[in-house]
Order: C-alpha cells, then structure tokens, then sequence
C-alpha cells in the first residue's frame, strides 16, 4: 500500500457526518500560509488547482469563520492567506498528529519488532 | 472528502518503506476471522479477490510468521484463518486506534466547536 515516505502515521478525523480533516487538508493549508497563494500551494503538492480550490471550499463552509480568505474574495488564483481559524485549524491537527504519534508509539515498537528482517534485501518484502 | 461513517478516526502507520497497516487491512484480517475465507472478508468490503489475496500477500511477507494461513497453502478460495501473529497484529492496531481516538479527543472537541451550525440544513455545508 502506498504511503509518504518519512511521514509514518496518516491521521484522518471526521469532525462531522460532512468534513474530514487528514493529511491533504493540512498540508495544503501550510502551503497557502507558506505561498500566499491556493494554486501554489496546490501544485507543490501536485493537487490540480480545481482540486485545491475545493479543499479550501469545503473548509471555509464547514467551519464558522473562513479559513483561507483570498484577496479578491472569489477563486482569484493569487492572494490567499490563512485567517486565525486556518492558523488554529492546521495547529490542532499537527498536534493531533504529535499526539497519535506519541500514543501508538509503544504498539508500533511491538509490530516492528515481528517484521521479518531480510538484510539488504528489501524487495523481498514485496 | 469521503469517509465511512461512525468512524471518526482513519490512522495508517507505515512500519517500515514497505509494509503499513491501516483500517483496509485491519477490517480484512477481522474479516477474515470471522468468515474463515479471504474471499468472503474482502466481498464484505467490495474489495475484489484479487485486491484481498495481494494486501494478504503483502502482510504475509512483511512479518516474520505469517498473518493467514490457507488450507492448501497456495491462494485457495476457502479455508483461511488468522494465525497468532494475524492476531496479535489485529489486536495491536485497534489499540492503536484506540489510543490515538483517545489523544486527539480534546483537539477534536475544539476543532467541532469552531464549526458553523447550520441547523436542519446540513447540504448548506458542502
């Protein structure tokens, strides 16, 4: 099963029947914080720019305050910045992540412990 | 973003380059105990035999003893069973699972709190 590299735990919550927020909701809203910019952010994460928008969308309806405003206020593709709520929301989940990360770390030890060791020979494990 | 209902929390764990565990996983093994039969678990979850024999396959090599056993040791479409190991790696990741629900809970309750309510119209949230 595919997974990122160097990133070992993928968290995702549902916070009701309607959002979800995981790793691609997170990263995209670092990368706007780091670009300014939704179609920069999304590229860098190779999401299409229709895909990232929609992320952004979903967000900015589900909670009460935006998370993303952009300067022009619609789609403009230039010009987003976090709001305090996109701040706090992308906080929590890193934290949330750190947490989970912090939690399973014992039973992850114990899983690792039973794989199979196959020195220099990792496509065995395939 | 699509998620099962009544299952808040999505955790996958990579334990190493090669093998990570997650609930399609975790759900087959569970499935697979109960209905003796790598076919009959993955139907449960519209994951086609094909899809089930290779996350299976895919277990069976990562860990030092194997996860199922099948009758006639070959891809058999009957007679399979979790071993101990398949139990043991079961067991571990719902308390992962559950360790992680347990973690995360106060930043869930606060991200829930930031949501908007929009009473009796949900579809207002998409």
């Amino acid at each position: 099963m595919p997974h990122t590299p160097g990133r070992p735990l993928h968290l995702r919550i549902a916070l009701d029947a309607e959002i979800a927020i995981g790793p691609g909701k997170a990263d995209l809203l670092e990368g706007i914080r780091e670009t300014g910019s939704i179609a920069a952010a999304g590229r860098a994460m190779q999401m299409s720019y229709k895909r990232a928008w929609s992320l952004v969308e979903a967000m900015n309806s589900a909670f009460r305050e935006p998370v993303v405003e952009t300067a022009r206020g619609g789609n403009a593709r230039g010009g987003a910045t976090l709001t305090a709520t996109g701040d706090a929301v992308l906080a929590a989940y890193r934290r949330m992540t750190k947490a989970a990360e912090d939690a399973v770390a014992p039973e992850v030890e114990t899983l690792k412990s039973m794989l199979s060791t196959v020195p220099g020979s990792d496509e065995q494990r395939d």
